[in-house]
């Protein structure tokens, strides 16, 4: 599995090939283009070669001229369609396109295009994000780049996007997650993805799902392509003039490892895989501890009755687009119309049981630097396997089970490869962390990279 | 209309009084308790006079000591019986005493206790706090002292509040407002009544109604003695060494009349004395612009409805204290009632409504200094008109019509005696600013009383 080389580089390196004048975005970009020609997964909804172009060769002469408009300029961009980019489309994968007004740019597409970083396209999502699989019924579903055989799915809801980066037509894309809807794409798909704290980047601009868990976030070829464009995007850091990227050391660091819950059901080679990882992490130096978080059976009970975002989709839909409901996906209708019947006495509840849980998560979380499971426990299923809505609700359940629980705890948290199952599919490996903790769970990420030496290029090859 | 003249003084003449020398805390008790034994007006859940009593001999004693713990020490203080008081029973209006965990402090009780103020003991409040008039089948409701004649409510839910300063029993009184719940009370008694930001003040300990509106608050003599108390609680300001109190001046402020909404229905005389007081404000300097508060309307059907209060308390139940919904109040389990079957998407959206609107009421309120309107548009009704269900209903929602605004707009206000209406009982004045504003709305509010000039001992003698 290997992408357009050029764009397979780590993001420093790229950036610094620019600024030294021995690449031009132009290049970068006619090389996602290239790629994109030869590519047939259906990553996007919406694929912007000319404009993308445009912007590259506006970026590369203004590099010349002696201008920095920051850590992303000129680098290839593809953004989850569910963020609102001026003069796009936006279907947040449903079967009509949105109202107008949610094409306008937010802050994090905002940011994106002060630093001049061409956008490639939109990349396909599940309709309103709401299922964790990637399938979409009005637009097909992305094909699971690591199957050539089969029609799998790569993961959702950001399901374009983990194929965008394994096709080679970008560098970095923006996709969200409520539930898991990054680093479960990026775990079947063989990339890295951060999931930030909810409230750490503002949702602005952005279809919502929940607003009470919803939050933005990336996906890269690697961690250390994360930790590039996380420093370049947030506000608190990329107002730091300089930025110093500190990975931690292994044998500086105690692991928290669940015994129960996270491993259950694991189709074969998953459970293997992360054990495999584990073990490296172990040998480099790291201690790994037992460690439980609080409440998982109880947060998994509620996210299967819908959780808090089933009720917060609806009560988007009836107020901002009552006209959606007839076309809706059956599979998103079917969870929605549970939703409808909720009581308020109810949500409000499953709210306090979140509120009590992520704090106790976030108190027992200080006797170590993160905790580490595997991020989804279901080899990506076919597509033809889930044509029944009974068998796509499991599948959908098992998928987003292991991310949910960091949804709902408040905590940000990261998937990386670690190897591939039996069916030679990748398996992810979620690292968790305390809110608002992310540039310290950037750091453990690179380290654990480091010492594992997984990515989408050499997964399967020696690890 | 007079209280015990010892209790009557201001606050900070109690204060300078007690720390010349002049004044003990146990004469101010002794008073108080005296007052009690010559009132009938059942204010108190629970009184303690020997607590009290031992309170204000230790206070004297430090202070003679040298010691000088707060502004409100040795002032005797009632506090309502929706606030944790340690080794007090608490019922929050319940016919059973609540779980003993209820009677822990929280941080305002906490903060009333370093600084040695006696607790004379707890009011009564309607059941859970979820009513406006002041009614409670359980444990009788508290007459309003302006009618000797006939029992007619004081207001509620904080409906001993009102009394307990009125009989000379107390020097300031603990409430909470949720919807009015101090306001109302305030008005109908014929004391000032401050409600606080929602989130201003902690609400730790205070037996729940809505986690979103509910704040504690306070009620005193006059709106200097709100003043003065705020200054002595208020975690921002206390914390300062020096507190200057800076009441404004009437010629430099504008204030925003609204012409429809808050007039509706008016008992006979309430217009024409809230009139009559805007005339004096206006004769005094001010300017007086037309001005509509957003969505009143909108924001008054939701209340009818039950807007968030009653889901919330509704969860609240369910999750802490299941077993009481058999004894409930009729009038407040007709309430729950209705919200266990409000779905939780109406509920988001009434969130949303309200998120929005605050946001448009503290944009527009910008433009001027204030908002004036009457406090509550209904003459205190007697006990026995209430008892068919439906027209405690009626009066419940007239009641609580006007405050309920500042509620859901997220707004602060206090409200102030300003006259008496037809049938010889207090009229109030709400004065409404925009969020955290405390300090301005406190100094308006004095100015607006010194041009006044009316005041519980006052009222209805040259005002």
């Amino acid at each position: 599995m290997t992408a357009a080389p050029l764009l397979a580089s780590p993001l420093s390196e790229l950036a610094q090939a620019l600024e030294a004048g021995n690449l031009t975005s132009e290049k970068l970009v006619a090389s996602a283009i290239e790629a994109y020609r030869a590519s047939d997964d259906n990553a996007y909804i919406q694929w912007c070669p000319e404009q993308a172009l445009a912007l590259a060769k506006a970026s590369d002469r203004a590099r010349k001229a002696g201008a920095f408009t920051g850590p992303l300029m000129g680098l290839p961009v593809s953004v989850k369609d569910l963020f609102g980019v001026p003069g796009l489309p936006i279907h947040a994968g449903c079967a009509r396109p949105l109202p107008e007004r949610w094409q306008a740019a937010g802050p994090v597409i905002k940011a994106l295009s002060a630093q001049l970083a061409p956008v490639m396209g939109k990349t396909h999502c599940v309709e309103l994000a709401f299922g964790g699989l990637g399938t979409n019924s009005h637009w097909g579903t992305p094909a699971n780049p690591w199957d050539k055989q089969v029609h799998r799915v790569p993961g959702g809801s950001s399901s374009g996007a983990g194929v965008s980066l394994v096709n080679g037509t970008a560098a970095l894309a923006l996709g969200t997650d409520t539930a898991g809807s990054i680093r479960v794409p990026a775990s079947m798909t063989g990339v890295a993805g951060l999931k930030l704290t909810a409230g750490r980047w503002p949702t602005q601009q952005i279809v919502p799902l929940s607003h009470t868990l919803d939050t933005p976030g990336l996906m890269a070829r690697r961690v250390d392509d994360l930790d590039y464009a996380f420093r370049a995007l947030d506000p608190v850091v990329s107002k730091q003039r300089v930025v110093h990227t500190s990975a931690s050391e292994l044998a500086d660091l105690t692991f928290g490892v669940p015994a129960a819950f996270f491993w259950e059901n694991c189709s074969p080679g998953i459970a293997e895989a992360v054990e495999a990882a584990l073990k490296m992490i172990e040998r480099a130096g790291a201690r790994l501890v037992p460690f439980e978080l609080p409440g998982v059976e109880q947060i998994h009970e509620l996210f299967l009755k819908g959780g808090v975002a089933a009720p917060e989709l609806a009560a988007f839909i009836r107020e901002d687009m009552p006209e959606i409901v007839a076309s809706l996906d059956p599979n998103v209708a079917a969870r929605l119309h549970t939703a409808e019947e909720l009581s308020a006495w109810e949500y409000i509840q499953r709210l306090q049981v979140m509120t009590r849980l992520s704090a106790e998560a976030a108190s027992q979380m200080q006797q170590v630097d993160a905790v580490l499971t595997p991020t989804v426990t279901l080899t990506p299923p076919t597509v033809d396997s889930l044509k029944d809505p009974k068998a796509y609700t499991a599948a959908n359940m098992q998928a987003l089970r292991n991310t949910a629980i960091g949804n709902y705890l408040g905590l940000c948290g990261l998937s990386l490869p670690v190897g591939l199952d039996k069916a030679g599919l990748p398996v992810g490996m979620q690292v968790l962390s305390r809110p608002w903790q992310e540039e310290r769970l950037l750091g453990i990420g690179q380290a654990i990279e480091r010492s594992i030496g997984c990515g989408p290029d050499t997964l399967g090859h020696h690890c």
